[in-house]
């Protein structure tokens, strides 16, 4: 069936996506074929408009399709709190908990081993930002694997220098954990951060 | 965050992917803006040119970019053969096991509660073709589900009354199969369906 070659370009271009592989490709595409040639056009748009249209906020660099993202002009939110994350989900997560203070966003963590460092991180723009004087405390929200604590550690350092209120958000049981699956790590850090009630 | 509505857009289309929930077309919106744009791009452009393009053959329906596919227009293919089967991705599996013969796609099976009867599945046409009296062999390849043999049990009728010779593939034991896992229908249609050896 080699002249069905637009077929055929439609499940390489498919596997681009993260976690498709030929077979689901294969599916995906005979289904926008057979049931949805409009969704699969609709998509096509939306997928061609944001990749050219969506760019960084030049102070947060979160996504954004002007200079400066709606989240950083917003005269609602508390700016003088600076949420530090690693990406454009994690903002959407911390959104969720109605956190209203302003972002900044890695857009990846220090990795010494992949050639990341402080500059891809904008960490120099970070210290910029601070160096403004408009924040008052930085909260670091990056994920807690290794690197995540390690860039964490990293920002305090830069924080502390500049004699700014530094804060990392808490470790412990999630809520509706029950301690009897919970891994010990996890336990540990729980148990040593413990408040008094 | 509601200025970045390409993002959002982008996150909606996505949802109309098989298996994509609101999570995973997030997912899918952040890996691609952040570790793919052109994979997203080409996406974008291989989406479009499929739904405006790919249009089906006059004569096997299956998705063809001409008016005749090629399978149908070869001449290294044995004719007098033809498989019917329920979808393009069901040919795509039947060339895999070496067939060599012409095609004819339903694009569905009779299902009287969705309103889907003999004209929806092309029979009409599949009726003239046979007419034709190219034919010497039809082979009932659609599914093993209950609209699948209702579907291959109407063909044979049809088949039959133009006295031409019409066949069900096989239904068994999968190869590497173990007995002790296998459902008993399946075991049943093994049994009724033994051959001397």
């Amino acid at each position: 069936m080699s002249e069905v070659t637009r077929l055929n370009d439609l499940i390489d271009a498919l596997r681009c996506l993260p976690g498709i592989g030929k077979k689901s490709a294969q599916r995906i595409a005979y289904h926008l074929l057979q049931r949805d040639r409009d969704g699969g056009r609709r998509l096509a748009f939306a997928l061609q408009q944001a990749m050219d249209n969506i760019g960084h906020c030049v102070r947060c660099r979160n996504f954004s399709e002007q200079e400066l993202c709606q989240t950083c002009t917003s005269g609602k939110r508390d700016q003088t709190l600076l949420c530090v994350v690693e990406s454009p989900a994690d903002v959407r997560a911390v959104e969720e908990t109605g956190y209203r203070g302003g972002y900044f966003v890695l857009m990846g963590h220090l990795s010494p081993l992949d050639g990341i460092g402080p500059e891809d991180l904008g960490l120099n723009e970070l210290g910029k930002l601070l160096d403004e004087g408009n924040t008052r405390e930085v909260i670091l929200a990056t994920n807690s694997t290794v690197e995540g604590e390690a860039t964490a550690h990293f920002i305090s350092e830069m924080v502390r220098k500049r004699a700014l209120l530094v804060s990392r958000i808490a470790h412990g049981v999630p809520m509706g954990g029950e301690l009897e699956y919970i891994d010990s790590n996890t336990l540990s850090r729980a148990i040593s951060g413990r408040r008094e009630i």
